[in-house]
């Protein structure tokens, strides 16, 4: 992109951090992380990486709007299914390199493409050395949709 | 990395998603997001990566170990500040390429290294155009240890 992006520009590791200049960091292929949360719970029910557009676009609107790094397309999150991200408030960590979303689900109220509430659906067992027979448990108290 | 993961192989997209098969997705740089939580509050406490060892130094010792991408170094996260990151549970995503870790915050009980209780202690404001101008807020409700 050679036009300006939209956002201060980015200062020193101090400013960055302890200031109140909007300086989003954008990896070498443009993106930004952006974690979703239900602005209730606080669970987290998605990940996805935002372009500047996507970024700038989610903000002016309130809904939440990524990068689709397979498909190399700007989409909303819910355009299709129903389920857009409406963005009750959005922050940013230390060094300004990742977003974070409160928002409400819409329509059905799941957030993954699976059916589930959230895509952290399956719980990983700790404890001694991990083997490729190390099993995933499902959590079979997430809402789910049949899609 | 030549030895073999200590995880199992990607099947195909239904069975990563919908299996029970722990087969976590490296990106090109052999790195996987990793978010922290706070398993009471559900509060996203702070975002980094890992790689292979980081991942499975994490499953075997129940404490958060990550990649630093600037060090290049493995790091146990609070091995220096006594913040270390105990997990009381581990989750992955629908396309195994995130983890979502329950943690309770060792020591003083800040996880960012700014001295906030999490990386996330600034809000973005909504609506309009960005410009470069747009202000972030300070939570000033979030704990805070002089560092």
């Amino acid at each position: 992109m050679t036009a300006p992006l939209p956002f201060a520009k980015r200062g020193t590791a101090e400013t960055v951090e302890t200031g109140t200049d909007f300086a989003p960091k954008f990896d070498k292929s443009g993106l930004i992380l952006a974690i979703a949360v239900d602005a209730t719970t606080n669970e987290v029910v998605m990940v996805a990486y935002m372009n500047a557009d996507a970024l700038a676009k989610t903000i002016a609107s309130g809904e939440a709007w990524f990068w689709s790094r397979s498909r190399e397309t700007l989409w909303q999150k819910g355009e299709s299914s129903g389920n857009k991200l409406k963005l009750v408030e959005m922050r940013v960590d230390c060094d300004q390199d990742a977003i974070l979303m409160k928002v409400t689900i819409a329509g059905d109220g799941v957030a993954c493409h699976v059916g589930y509430r959230s895509c952290f659906y399956r719980t990983v067992p700790l404890g001694d050395e991990p083997t490729g027979e190390r099993t995933l448990a499902f959590d079979k108290s997430m809402p789910r949709i049949e899609k």
